[in-house]
């Protein structure tokens, strides 16, 4: 029998940081992310090195919170949605940090959560930086086309996250701690419509929460997806009751939390990396320090898919990791 | 301080196998390999699909061999080159098994084995499969220039490996031991040359191996590194040379290993996730089987590039992660 839940007993988050552009820092959740800049480009002169360098200055951010230098860091863990994963590689390659690249498509969060956990429960490293990135703007490019196109969007189509988020976890007890893990299969609905992420990473994410709600007893205040947006989120939904579960209220997404959908005119909500990575480590995180919530599952959903595979019109995979969080006083 | 050694005491290699192409099967190793396929589209319709039936056919080989059904593996890690890691997620979709998905370039084979080692110490897992896989002509397509352009090669370059490796890990104690493991850090040298990966990748490969003398006294029968090629090769053995370390003939890469360079026309050698990996679950376990060798230092080598950071005249950055494996009688 395949083992559902991974268990962890001495895994704290002690520090996070998260960075984001112009139309997030816009919506509802703007008091909760630690920094943000109104140029798409930070600076640079490409996208693909604004991607890197939100991520460094995001790093950088953690660590100055935490008051810790790169050489007291055992292990980083992460990655992004660019080709061979080149805005993660350049933003840190100045780090001296051991590094473990990943690829979740938008799960890649929570797999950084899930990687770093499991090598300090192994006592192989005390402490892990665990992120994700995505950028409006090099999703663009790397999923559908060049802004300069002004192609249109579907109702469905989702608004990729210019954001990152960055945890500092470690084997040091404190307040908030990662309980448990579900690690994603890949399930394919059989979807081919690159515009309609929501419903490709639905099934994913159902699948991933009935593992845990059947495995694993602990209560939940909270079950955030990374993100579904509301077309997924209204499929999942209706997934769970098919199941006999129903948690309404408690079953939100960070592609809709992102965002003030109509005001800003974000179709489906949010997607991206940088979703669930910049809510995580500003909004979730905030309600957990501040007792708002005691628990959370947080389910990194992500769509397996390139350009060519699109093209193809062969179907989108998807998977959806999860992190267990808890908060005691 | 940082860790640079990681411990392993309950994690062994069950099994493995190894599926290759045409021109790895003419190579010096041909009757290392589990299996070949003389049709570079193993019956598929294009490149992409054929990396993922290679792949598929060697997990279930794998499984095979090992007699173990896909119900009864908690987890596979793995990934491969293609934008995205499509080959990856085509190629397992349907086996219902937790799958973290991995990118670290040339080096993922490596990456695989040790995220799935320590995900057994943690004990949240009982097992894992472990793989990487490169098709030349997905890789050619991806980062050079489709084949039909036949365009030149310049003499430091390397070949694509079209294979895969794939192994079996779990906590049943046998033979063969995943004892340590060095997590790699993001190594830039400097070199702009696409076609000189060898040398990007030489300085990764030198600060690993000098990480994993300097703090971990095993002994050493073999180094093996992932795909230095010959250029590369010479390059780290004279760094190695300057940090007073002379391996000499115990210093080998599997990049010069998997071809008669000169009789197949193979300029700088092999290349590829696939080239470590299908060497290794090949060649280097029957030398570890047949008690040919007691240990070796497998290097995994990777040039975090993509092709539009080449255009842009970036770094090549490079990472290498290693896993010390021993063999008892």
């Amino acid at each position: 029998m395949q083992k559902n839940i991974m268990n962890f007993d001495n895994v704290y988050i002690n520090n996070w940081a998260s960075t984001v552009g112009k139309k997030e820092y816009e919506g509802p959740l703007r008091n909760t992310f630690d920094a943000y800049d109104p140029d798409e480009y930070f600076g640079c002169d490409s996208f693909e090195k604004a991607e890197s360098e939100m991520v460094r200055r995001n790093i950088n951010l953690l660590c100055g919170k935490a008051n810790i230098e790169f050489d007291n860091i055992d292990l980083i863990t992460g990655g992004d949605l660019v080709n061979q994963c080149v805005s993660t590689s350049f933003a840190i390659s100045n780090t001296n940090i051991p590094f473990l690249g990943l690829y979740g498509a938008c799960s890649t969060m929570i797999e950084a959560l899930i990687c770093g956990s499991t090598f300090i429960k192994s006592n192989n490293v005390n402490n892990a930086i665990c992120f994700a990135s995505s950028h409006f703007c090099t999703a663009e490019r790397q999923y559908r086309f060049p802004l300069e196109y002004g192609s249109l969007k579907t109702p469905t189509s989702q608004h990729t996250v210019t954001g990152t988020g960055a945890f500092l976890i470690s084997n040091n007890a404190n307040k908030i701690k990662i309980k448990n893990a579900v690690i994603g299969r890949i399930i394919d609905n059989e979807i081919t419509d690159q515009n309609n992420m929501g419903a490709a990473m639905a099934g994913a994410a159902v699948d991933t929460i009935m593992r845990f709600v059947r495995y694993c007893n602990n209560d939940i205040d909270l079950i955030v997806t990374g993100d579904l947006g509301i077309e997924g989120h209204e499929i999942a939904s209706s997934l769970l009751k098919l199941e006999g579960m129903d948690f309404s209220n408690k079953f939100l997404d960070c592609g809709m939390l992102i965002y003030d959908t109509k005001r800003q005119k974000m179709l489906s909500g949010g997607s991206g990396c940088g979703c669930i990575a910049s809510v995580s480590a500003g909004h979730i995180m905030h309600l957990l320090e501040t007792n708002k919530i005691k628990n959370v599952l947080l389910v990194g959903t992500g769509a397996l898919l390139n350009t060519n595979s699109v093209l193809e019109k062969r179907h989108i995979p998807a998977i959806a990791h999860a992190v267990y969080i808890t908060s005691e006083e």
